[in-house]
């Protein structure tokens, strides 16, 4: 695989070296599905056994401009080549109300447990923002667990307000 | 404008005659918008003098087959044509999380305040959910804001779960 081919998004230096955001290949999936199943929330949902259906999803996601799925790297000084540390997906899309405003919609954001508090969600949802804004944006929405409280709270402090009830139906 | 090119999604009766939805279409509109700014919320939101941003909007809808803008018409007995009394917009997201499930997600649900607690908005969700699951989705999601009560309580009814907080950040 030659990740060399995509361009980081954002490049940052963090504790431990140096952190790249950058749009995910398929070979990085592997790794973003560890993320997901590293989770409180996710453990039960996710399984590692047969990858198809996440080869699919990407598929899906990788064939639409609207829809940009993101990993960190985390390169170790002297290293050359980086560690998937972190992914987010971010969605834009088109609606009539306010305006007929472009809203962005964030999902799936997670960092390595190993490397939460370092600021590397911090630099990831700030690049969403900027990039959001970019496209012309008026809204970004995300909805998060009820019991991720520190999650609520880093989130707020970004400057979201949990004005909504997040509701969802399992089909 | 020729509706009758539009084949109906779901027909039934209601009080007062017959419901049918369709997919919108650009001369419904300013009826859209109507109801989208016959709310509490939305009233601040929207405006009629420049329906520019709207037909932008409706175009990027329209030419994308992920989202799906629908419009509720009220049919009188007798009558041949119908009133766009209601509205929806359902969109169907790709993602990794959960096995690389598809999700839709449910957007600005409105129904003409006049008609409210007769069943419309229960016949579009139901019809929402129908469609989101014959397209594969395994999850259905939205958010409500949280002075919104008694949609809670209808979405409950439904079936979903208030599981998360619906982060909002105006950019």
């Amino acid at each position: 695989m030659n990740t060399g081919a995509v361009a980081p998004l954002l490049t940052a230096d963090v504790d431990g070296g140096a952190i790249s955001l950058r749009r995910a290949l398929p070979a990085d999936l592997p790794a973003i599905v560890a993320l997901l199943a590293d989770d409180s929330l996710g453990a039960g949902r996710e399984q590692s056994q047969d990858m198809t259906p996440y080869e699919q999803a990407f598929e899906a996601i990788d064939a639409d401009p609207a829809h940009l799925l993101v990993v960190g790297e985390l390169v170790s000084p002297g290293a050359e080549t980086g560690q998937v540390i972190a992914t987010f997906q971010l969605s834009f899309l088109p609606g009539l109300s306010r305006q007929g405003a472009w809203r962005s919609q964030l999902e799936a954001v997670r960092v390595a447990e190993s490397l939460r508090g370092e600021g590397i969600g911090n630099l990831m949802v700030q690049w969403a923002i900027d990039e959001s804004r970019r496209r012309g944006c008026t809204l970004m929405q995300l909805t998060t667990h009820k019991s991720r409280t520190s999650a609520h709270r880093f989130y707020e402090w970004l400057g979201f307000d949990a004005s909504h009830e997040g509701m969802k139906l399992t089909l």
